[in-house]
């Protein structure tokens, strides 16, 4: 069984994908019913607020779905949201065998869909491609159970792993596809993240540059307050809100000014003499802040993974060599001193961009 | 019939790939014969000194061969060598047409083989593949026409673009099968070339530690002969020959030392400042020299870039992130200036080795 069940699963996964970016801060859900064999009822959660997967997939039925086996790629609800709890609706319909990808990563309630199936005599399988549902779902898994944000480190660089020539030339290391991409990413995320060094020199607008992209909420990390005010970033708060995270030790006229200016300013507190990470993930998950992307610079990007914040990292690549033992790399601060040290990435993999190549993996999480 | 012509070549292709290893310093060559859409004959180059991939072919022919298509993944030979002409064989034999993928590069002998088969009467087709063919003989196509080794730069980095912790650890970046893939191909070139700073961090055997291997040309870059006389390296003249690329700046004292323990010396010029690279490959090229693998370091991959002697370049990625702005990157050296003075890279692929992943590539060539 275990070879039908991964084929219709992957066709649910299939389905759930067509939610994306329209059921955010909802996980992505896609069901299948079967029959005999056959295919007799599909769907997705389609929009946020709307029926969940399985509704759907019943709306669809072409025939009674009495003794079917139902796939779906999330557990099923057990309690009243939006809508009435889906493990109810499977056992008012009949359905006689329930498999399951991923498990509700909720704590407090993840295993109830199940177990309230079971109590009515229904077969219940799990686990079938529950990696690729968690990963489909990436966000949802994390926020939901640490009310942390899922943060995504990008960088784009050479082959040789420079993000700028020896003079700090950067404007253009990747392709527009590559470019276009990001741009994608800053529109699906919540928040964007850099350091104050890369608002120095790079003077970045953060902002999402696609016909009806989202503009994520821009996160500064500015332990001193030295961001320029004619920054781009200070001057457009009608296009996107700019937060800067600092601490302390700030400078507390250039604070007043930038608080006039309309930006907000948050006090982080400081950990080994720099600003807390993990503590800002804290608080920017409870302001619903569910995904960042962390945009550097290489300062910042060590001091995330060394803050154990990271989640994912997406490297582009160019096909280009750039040289110079003083160019900047994605990824500097002090670094770690022994290879035993390194942060690991699981599940590396590439992809073609346009002219250029993406890597992108998860953060091995030892916690 | 542009697609029969490609299918029939892709598999005359995949027969020549069967003599790697076994034919250099001649090309690999495939060759099928099809008659009526039925292939009739097949046969590539085996072995250095023995039978053409035509005549193997034709060796192998089940029925008479006169008015059949013959595919050969190389131009065929117009002149008297270790065999008769393969071009005079396909004549004799009545073959009705040739489709060739690439053209012999030697520019002595390139299309001598066509038109002697066109004056024949034969319909001739070229190009078919040709990009593929080429590849496939990439030290044969650049060595024939330049007389100067193809140089592959080869590095093995974190997915942030390091070489090394802060502290120079080194070993092992990448995992087993990585390592493995390059002493196979320390195996199959003529020279391993390498800076003495390398050396000197590093103090690498550099040879090809796989059953049967054979160990390339140690090739160390040393102006004013710094290596260390007690650098591995130097021991084992019996295992595999070292030659010391040095300038006219180098130690009179430290360089009879060296030459009594057995060391070749090479004087090369010098070019603003360093060692001409450019130089050395003609010399190293005319000793018949005809394949170099480039591990570095930073330095002497920059100085290689500028040189152009760099032909492929191939960067192995480990999925781990190490940090560091020290710390050291594949090419380092003095860098571009500007992005539009990158080194470009061509046919840019990824692929999965062990846990790395290989990026490689072709230097454009813009002489």
């Amino acid at each position: 069984m275990q070879d039908k069940d991964t084929y219709f699963m992957q066709m649910a996964l299939e389905l759930a994908e067509k939610g994306r970016g329209a059921v955010a801060p909802n996980p992505m859900v896609g069901a299948i019913i079967v029959k005999d064999g056959r295919i007799i009822g599909s769907g997705y959660h389609e929009k946020i607020g709307e029926g969940h997967a399985e509704v759907n997939a019943f709306r669809s039925a072409t025939e009674d779905v009495a003794g079917a086996t139902i796939y779906v790629t999330l557990e099923p609800c057990s309690h009243f949201g939006k809508t009435p709890p889906c493990s109810d609706k499977i056992i008012e319909k009949k359905i006689g065998r329930v498999v399951i990808a991923a498990l509700d990563p909720n704590p407090l309630v993840s295993e109830r869909g199940v177990k309230k199936l079971q109590a009515a005599g229904i077969e219940v399988v799990t686990g079938i491609l529950a990696e690729e549902s968690s990963r489909l779902n990436e966000i949802f898994m994390k926020y939901i159970v640490k009310k942390e944000p899922f943060v995504v480190m990008k960088a784009a660089m050479s082959l040789d792993g420079k993000i700028a020539t020896r003079t700090g030339e950067s404007q253009w290391i990747t392709g527009p596809a590559a470019r276009e991409r990001v741009h994608q990413l800053r529109s699906a995320l919540t928040g964007i993240m850099v350091g104050v060094q890369t608002v120095i020199m790079d003077d970045p607008q953060l902002t999402s540059r696609i016909p009806g992209g989202k503009n994520p909420l821009r996160i500064i990390v500015d332990s001193t307050l030295r961001i320029p005010l004619e920054a781009k970033v200070l001057q457009d708060q009608d296009v996107a809100k700019t937060l800067i995270a600092t601490t302390e030790w700030a400078d507390r006229n250039k604070a007043a000014l930038l608080e006039a200016a309309g930006i907000e300013l948050l006090t982080v507190p400081t950990k080994d003499g720099r600003t807390d990470l993990k503590a800002l993930m804290k608080v920017l998950g409870e302001r619903g802040i569910d995904s960042i992307l962390l945009e550097g610079g290489a300062t910042l990007n060590f001091a995330a993974l060394q803050a154990g914040i990271v989640d994912k990292v997406q490297v582009y690549i160019a096909p280009k060599l750039i040289g110079g033992e003083t160019a900047k790399t994605p990824v500097g601060g002090e670094g770690i001193e022994k290879l035993s040290q390194a942060f690991s990435v699981i599940e590396l993999k590439a992809s073609t961009v346009g002219e250029d190549i993406l890597l992108e993996g998860y953060l091995s999480k030892n916690e």
